[in-house]
């Protein structure tokens, strides 16, 4: 059951901001008796400012809202926030069961296997199985590569229909057209629920009243802070043994491809180049060349090689660029090194790739308390790329415990489109998913994928969201069967295409007891604040959100759904947002849920130590306390695709319960004050909205 | 010679800044044409849109100013920009001669030894010894603590005198008080020179004239930038195996005493810990007490010590507050942390403290391409301070390659006083300075002091300078030794007295082939901008130089003499300035002399490498482009006190040189039309001034 607050009702002919100045002098007053300010907070928040009836239709828009969220979260596996799910349920007087929660590792089976042993004796072996353990970390001295215990084939036969695969039973129910029992989406009321946010994020008394909110949200952190700053960092400092440097971070955003900084990158290739300068490494126009082939041929000498001549680093030129941002992925401007060194299938199969990934993952299992989250490309250019990726995974051996994978799907069906590989929308669309639901189905004919998937936590989108399109998404859309022509689909259309696709799969994964999948697209860089709508229905969590910036409904839906967002804002002054004007430290004070990632460290950082770089000029530049780092922090291990085991290791045994009942402060070095104002101050923004929707139930 | 430049007169009613605009697209085309624009800035900046009358007071004004700076430098041996000295003896109508300057390693004298080897044949060594080669290093293999070829003892006698030490040949001349003939300095001629300057920068039409000119080369620089970037771009990327990465940089000021990173610190406690439990450490009110007993004391249990616990970050509680920032150089707040693990003459003779920061040192040693100039303290205390300091580095062999020491004597003998500790100022003096001139005259009997002079190259005078002075510092201020108050005396008192001593010592030493010293005092971090007068005059070089934002007179003569300044913008974030309100950025861009420093890295920085966070904080946030942190770099190896080989390594052999002919770009990285950009700039304002001096001698 959700807290009760108690009300008081000041004179709404007061204005918000000088009614707190006048309290400012009680309050400090009040908070030498009392270390814990909910109370006193709760009775300056109920002065809303805007009509009765404002406020009645504000509330009951932003409650259907987030019931469409909550709905496709339900629906594809995805975590919806606790405390709001208990609001929602309560307005609707049913009761919250944890029963209703996707949460990872709760519904435990169990494997039982027997073995025979040299000596005949047979052993029985239980193993516990995590189906919604999105992500199961190998157990000490376990293989993680090891192939067995594939679940069976179950002969299912699969289909693309309107861009999502269909799963049949068996030929006959395929004949019969009657797919096997899973949700499939439906674009029809998908396009109804996202018009409804649309429309709701133009409305005049839902903008005021999310406007107001939001602005009470960062006045009263203001407050939090001037009279609690000192508490929290008593209690920090009586923590033994935890400080920022040993709590958990997850590099919530990173590309596989960048991952390694500039100097890195550099000394790996003149290394390479010492032992293999005779090794055949690419096919260029049929031709086989050798390393030093191929730098004679760019007119380089390795050795001579600097920073500056390679060339990969983001500077004053890709500002607003993001096309010569692309291109800085070609080290010395040249896509043959590219090819050479940042590629999974090349002619050396990846080798070099792999090679570069382990060092980066080394020093991340050197700092124990780092872990990253890169994504590695699937284009959808061919249905063989999946088998190449894990192929490629499984034969180098790439897992380290301190990565988790996540997989960015380009939006460049015009390109693909142009070049003639795929035939229309569809068949990209097919290539990206159906070898995931093959490797569902049919687990035994897949082993590598089967394997790989275990380490795979998560799906993203990522282009430049600057590119206009001139598509207008709606359920009027042709089928991407029908989407034949040369333009590219809109960023909505994308991401509905990918999450069905992602749902219907973690539906049948989570039939079999496999791990399902977060869909995390970037989201909210740049372009047209719509995207952000889309989101907001369809992933677990995005990166970057800039724009949350540009609308009040939508940056307060984001908080009352504490919707995880991964910022990264060097990579942002680098591309689109000074640093000053990045919102992060404004969001992070109203209490959106946001962690701090580097994107990419080859274009963005200096030091060797990307993460804890982005982290030092968040804290100087912002004043970030220690606990407001280590709330990033903790938010990071919140959002990332670690398995709830990690998890309750990482943060204490009750992490998903909200408050400061859900936090170890030994372990996430998070002040249980801060805590307590986190929750309290999210209680009492889901109570305004609650109330209102009960009250009109009454009525009618 | 000057290089002499042709004029274009421009209509004084065109205003500069339309003018600029007007100017662009010509010079954008005419940019294609050449890569060097030098010719074209000269005639946009013959506008000086003031009378007549004013710029010539202004310009003679400056003229004098740069005179009397020139004066100090030399008596000092201290450094003076060539192109700025070359420039005054035009207007003088003199020639200029390489032989006037004082340049490290110029006048080069040989010590012939005669060593007989055990089959009792004779060998001659020769040693080239670099007289003015401020702080020589030993060569590889060389001993750098051994006590050989020790100068003889000159029987000097030696007597303080209005607060700086007098040199006799003999008890005779110093009962005739005839002094050995060295330039002592004179505090009338001092005061006089220093209430020219005072007067200067209040003056009206020098503010103007000033003001304008720094406006024009920000608008200048600005320009250069728009047009040149992709050339100075270009112009590194063809530099072969040589980047930001590897150009020697220096962290020009650093306190020892937090060179170290917080996390560093903790370690390096709890490791020590582990080991040496039960020694004695320390003794407290006559109990000796073991490193348990303390720990025990003070309540803690060393394992579980965190950053947080040990408290020695400054955070935004340190903001404007220095006496906080001064309390937290105390772990855990307990001032016996820091008596054990930051001093040099504590009960353990300092060897912890000497571990650590060997431990930095071998860092930078590893980085190779990084060294530090640590502050180490002495008092004035008590005249024993010198040989305790130096015995502490020779007995721990504290040395490294990569550092270079600087003593700090901070200001406050108000507090000796109140403690009875000195009765007057002189004795303060006294303390610091006389232990130098007894080991100078007579090494024989300071053997380990004369060694470790060898290895400092400078003094710097540290405290807080927002503390407001009573006193009015002038020639009828009172003689240290009559400085019996307990008031402490204001910066310029303390500022005069410590150059006048070193500048004695300094010829001292020059006479006997022995090491110089700078004098790089903290300046214009908070407090009077007169502060920054005193330190025109008489030091080499400063640190910080935040106040040069409020004198557009001061900071354009810091600008003509190119007084180098070592900035530290995230110290200032912490304790004075806002970082996006530093002035680094523009400063850099008009040309003054800046580097970046570090300042405390136990207080300020968060990763394992401070120097780099603070350059990569500074390019991130302010765009710097490659050419500009390495322009930043090569003036801290210029500002450093590294020995003259050793610039001539890392900047190229002709490093004295100004403008491009002095640019290694082969070991600098940074771009030759930069250097002629900075250098023609340069010559371009002092040739106003030059003219005007010119003119009138001619008229008069």
């Amino acid at each position: 059951m959700p807290r009760q607050f108690p009300k008081v009702t000041l004179s709404e002919a007061e204005e918000e901001t000088q009614l707190l100045n006048d309290l400012v002098t009680k309050l400090k007053y009040m908070a030498l008796k009392r270390s814990y300010l909910g109370y006193i907070y709760m009775s300056l928040s109920c002065s809303l400012q805007i009509t009765v009836e404002d406020y009645e239709q504000a509330a009951k828009s932003l409650f259907k809202a987030l019931l469409i969220r909550e709905k496709y979260s339900k629906l594809a596996y995805h975590r919806f926030c606790r405390t709001t799910a208990q609001f929602l349920r309560n307005a609707e007087n049913m009761r919250w069961s944890e029963d209703d929660e996707v949460l990872p590792g709760r519904m435990c089976t169990f494997c039982i296997t027997l073995k025979k042993e040299k000596n005949n004796s047979l052993y029985i072996t239980i193993t516990p199985l995590w189906p919604s353990d999105i992500c199961p970390c190998p157990t000490d001295g376990e293989d993680p590569y090891r192939m067995e215990n594939i679940p069976e084939n179950l002969n299912y036969e699969l289909r693309m229909k309107d861009g999502i695969v269909h799963v049949y039973d068996n030929a006959e129910t395929l004949r019969a057209n009657k797919p096997h029992d899973l949700p499939y989406p439906d674009l029809e009321t998908f396009a109804i629920d996202l018009s409804h946010v649309l429309a709701m994020i133009a409305d005049g008394p839902t903008k005021t009243y999310c406007h107001r909110r939001l602005n009470f949200l960062c006045s009263k952190f203001y407050l939090h802070e001037m009279l609690n700053e000192m508490a929290e960092l008593k209690e920090l400092k009586s923590v033994p043994h935890r400080d920022f440097y040993n709590v958990r971070k997850v590099d919530t955003h990173i590309h596989a491809a960048a991952c390694m900084s500039q100097k890195h990158l550099l000394t790996f290739i003149q290394k390479t180049y010492e032992t293999d300068a005779d090794r055949v490494v690419l096919e260029k126009a049929g031709q086989k060349m050798t390393l030093q082939q191929v730098f004679h041929s760019l007119n380089k000498d390795p050795y001579d090689l600097t920073v500056d001549s390679l060339d990969v680093h983001a500077g004053r030129q890709t500002f607003h660029r993001f096309d010569k941002f692309n291109s800085k992925y070609n080290p010395v401007g040249a896509s043959e090194l590219r090819e050479i060194f940042l590629k999974t299938d090349n002619l050396i199969d990846g080798e070099y790739f792999a090679r570069i990934i382990k060092e980066v993952a080394h020093d991340l299992e050197e700092s124990k308390y780092q872990h990253a989250e890169p994504r590695l490309s699937i284009y959808g250019r061919s249905p063989d790329e999946w088998d190449s990726l894990s192929k490629w995974f499984i034969q180098h051996k790439v897992h380290s415990p301190n990565m988790r994978w996540i997989i960015q799907v380009p939006r460049i069906y015009d390109i693909f489109k142009s070049r003639k590989l795929v035939p229309n929308f569809a068949k990209m669309l097919e290539n990206v998913f159906l070898p995931l639901f093959e490797a569902t189905v049919n687990p035994q004919d897949h082993k590598e994928l089967h394997v790989f998937l275990k380490y795979v936590s998560g799906f993203d989108s990522v282009d430049d969201e600057s590119k206009h399109s001139d598509h207008m998404f709606s359920f009027r859309s042709p089928k991407p069967e029908q989407w034949t022509g040369d333009n590219n689909p809109p960023y909505s259309y994308y991401l509905f295409h990918m999450y069905a696709n992602i749902m219907v799969l973690n539906n049948l994964r989570k039939e079999r007891g496999l791990s399902t999948f977060q869909f995390r697209p970037h989201c909210g860089e740049a372009g047209s604040i719509t995207h952000l709508v889309s989101a907001f229905l369809t992933a677990d969590n995005i990166s970057h959100g800039l724009n949350l910036k540009k609308s009040p409904v939508l940056q307060y839906l984001y908080y009352l759904a504490q919707v995880p967002i991964a910022m990264s804002p060097l990579s942002n002054n680098s591309l689109f947002l000074e640093y000053s004007k990045n919102p992060l430290r404004e969001f992070l004070h109203k209490g959106l849920c946001v962690s701090l990632s580097t994107d990419d460290p080859m274009q963005f950082h200096y030091t060797k130590e990307p993460l804890m770089e982005e982290y030092a000029i968040a804290a100087q530049l912002w004043k970030l306390s220690t606990c407001d780092v280590c709330e990033i922090a903790r938010n990071s291990v919140l959002q990332s695709g670690l398995s709830h085991q990690e998890k309750k290791h990482f943060l204490g045994v009750n992490y998903p319960k909200d408050g400061p009942g859900g936090n170890d402060i030994r372990r996430t070095n998070v002040a249980q004050i801060r805590m307590a104002y986190r929750h309290e101050t999210l209680c009492n923004e889901l109570s305004f909205i609650v109330d209102a929707v009960k009250s009109e139930t009454m009525a009618s």
